[in-house]
């Protein structure tokens, strides 16, 4: 067992079954030393664990979580095309916060999908983020997440 | 011809030409071997074939429709940059659809769009996705959608 | 002095300080010959320019200008992590503006950064594009921009 499975026991984090892509694509995709997964929702066992948007009817506290479920799902999709420890680098977040106009605090939403990825990875998971309030996303979910990573060698 | 230029003709599909961009870009952008499209609108022939939002003056079907035009065009786009039959494998998809709050379909909208690439592709033509919701688009336009692909070699 | 930095002094422009990460991540990442930057908020000195919606709070001619401090905060988090004169290639631009869902000008309010790209880097600063119209962005600003470039080599 090499380092990221290790620190995923030690921090007593198991990673959850791939989420089934809602359509026709797949969880994520290998280009060189590179994947790209597809935008995932805050789903556990195929479950959306809130629904609607961020300041209305979903707290931000319940977000944050989300956000940090998402990127468990996104780690999951990454693991179902490649070892997670052929992980070098944690490249880029992407998180899409569905709310009202009114919404200003979309960075505290996406620290839970952040945190979780230094948790793991420490420096390895230092990432260039961009967070964005959108209208709605697919199912009703508060919060989508997509990450791209670098692999090893 | 190769592979995909005649799984196109095949399919009776014809690449449309590469929508001019509405302003100081360009369509698409080779980095090593991947190649990065544009946003690509609904247009044929330089006009929208359809406008507004989905759920409102636009129903489903349409978008769906939009959402393969959309396709198209990126394939156009990157075919302006690189032989078509260079692509090794679709990597990524990400589809904004121009909503209101309470839409939740946005899967099937996207679905246009994978599966043309799906159809011309193949295996190859298996990507990762991303579908957000949003509240305004380009001239009005109910989708967009930007591609990233690999190339051989 | 070599290129781009000789081409900021001709043009009278100075990069800023790196804006600081409102959170738990990094202005930009390097992976292999590619470089993804963080979403750019319009600040100087740590302040947003301007604050609001385009069309409602904030005029398109003043997030035009956004749009250009966005790209030039996206060029100094490039800087953070690589010489800016190691780039080959603007690859992608990606610009969400926070809109009312009635707007469709966005991609004269991206041409500010497309523009500053431009004048820069010339050739090497022709872009992939896309543009959104979104609920709304971290801390209330109009405009969001992040980049993806190629470095020589």
């Amino acid at each position: 067992m090499s380092k990221w499975s290790k620190k995923l026991v030690e921090l007593g984090i198991e990673l959850p079954e791939v989420a089934k892509p809602v359509a026709a694509y797949v969880p994520a995709v290998k280009s060189g030393k590179m994947v790209f997964t597809s935008g995932q929702l805050p789903t556990v066992n195929g479950e959306l664990i809130a629904k609607g948007h961020v300041g209305q009817e979903v707290t931000p506290e319940t977000a944050n979580a989300c956000a940090r479920q998402c990127a468990l799902n996104a780690l999951a999709a990454i693991n179902s095309v490649v070892d997670l420890d052929q992980i070098e680098q944690i490249v880029k977040v992407t998180g899409f916060v569905s709310v009202a106009p009114d919404f200003v605090t979309h960075s505290a939403v996406m620290n839970g999908a952040s945190d979780l990825l230094l948790e793991i990875f420490g420096d390895a998971g230092k990432h260039a983020r961009t967070s964005i309030g959108v209208s709605s996303l697919p199912l009703g979910a508060p919060v989508e997440v997509e990450l791209v990573v670098r692999l090893k060698g």
